[in-house]
């Protein structure tokens, strides 16, 4: 692509540079700044190099905040001594989206993968570790991803905490709600079948969801 | 979506006004930016409001341009007295990236539309009309949609100029180069037909392509 202006051509790379985003895309997103005035575009810029700016992570659970501590860990109203484990921001968000968890959050950075060079020194697992000890967190649920490096993190995280008065659970994997069983995976409907629940769990569930 | 922070939320709403980018693939684009190291942001979001706030109208063709003239009206080894009429500044960049036009360009910013209230007040072409006049311009070479409102702007501009000594040419249209047949249109397929090209014009199109 060649461009006549050197100003469009610099705002079109920039764009480029964004994960998805090609050259045809990221012209049509430089004619529609071009659209706008001239002060929405002064807010758009604003927004993003306030949040790279400004943003920190939480001391406690290392998830992105606007001050030291985060607004899930500072919300007197959530439980937490009950700590949801995860991986990045997006599994936060999510939960969140949910409206359905009252308990906090601990961000791992990801999850143990040694051929990446990602060890427990590498995530927060240490912090994880304190955090249980000083605040006497009454259950951790682990929600990593189902792959055997996701496996390996639950166990070495459940080692660490041998010897602590803290229940371990994982979230409940199974066939989705709406999902058809032909498109199931093998696994996955094998293992629904295994860890089938009472008819009273199911309904209980059903009616949290229509709550 | 739910997000713990209001930093993030703001740049997240931020992106998700640019076209075709919804709340997930904006939220993707925001975690990009945090990955990034503040100067990398600071270069990115700079090159935007760069081009918002400086990016000026050509005065001769109305292109976007860096300074009063843009760069393609202010290069003297260029044709200026072949004009290839365009709607947009997309279709520059088009006819630009295949390298092989010398002439210039004159920008309509639309094509007449009475049904959208655009009408020839609403185009540039007026300034054509007078550039034609004072520059004595050789050509024109009409690049408009293929439509009922791009053939009747085409008319309205020959109109206009009766009298002038100036050629106006269309661009040619019908199978593209690596198109097949079998996927043409009909009326393509047809005047593609009924305008053919004697074997000596195909081959020297043939070797521009590959020079």
């Amino acid at each position: 692509m060649i461009f006549s202006s050197k100003l469009i051509e610099d705002a079109v790379m920039a764009f480029s540079k964004l994960p998805g985003v090609g050259k045809k895309t990221a012209l049509r997103m430089v004619l529609q700044l071009l659209k706008m005035d001239k002060e929405s575009v002064l807010t758009f810029t604003d927004a993003l190099s306030r949040m790279r700016n400004e943003i920190t992570f939480c001391k406690t659970c290392h998830n992105v905040a606007d001050k030291e501590i985060c607004n899930i860990c500072d919300n007197p109203s959530r439980n937490q001594g009950l700590i949801c484990i995860v991986e990045s921001i997006r599994d936060v968000i999510a939960i969140e989206s949910t409206q359905q968890y009252n308990g906090v959050y601990h961000l791992l950075g990801g999850i143990l993968s040694p051929l990446d060079g990602i060890g427990p020194e590498q995530l927060t697992i240490q912090s994880l570790v304190d955090r249980v000890k000083q605040y006497k967190a009454d259950e951790l649920i682990m929600a990593l991803s189902p792959t055997i490096e996701g496996d390996t993190t639950v166990y070495y995280i459940a080692k660490q905490l041998h010897g602590q008065a803290v229940n371990i659970s994982t979230i409940a994997r199974g066939i989705a709600f709406g999902g058809e069983l032909e498109y199931a995976d093998e696994m996955t409907l094998a293992r629904s079948i295994a860890k089938r629940l009472p008819i009273e769990n199911y309904i209980s569930v059903a009616n949290m969801q229509n709550k």
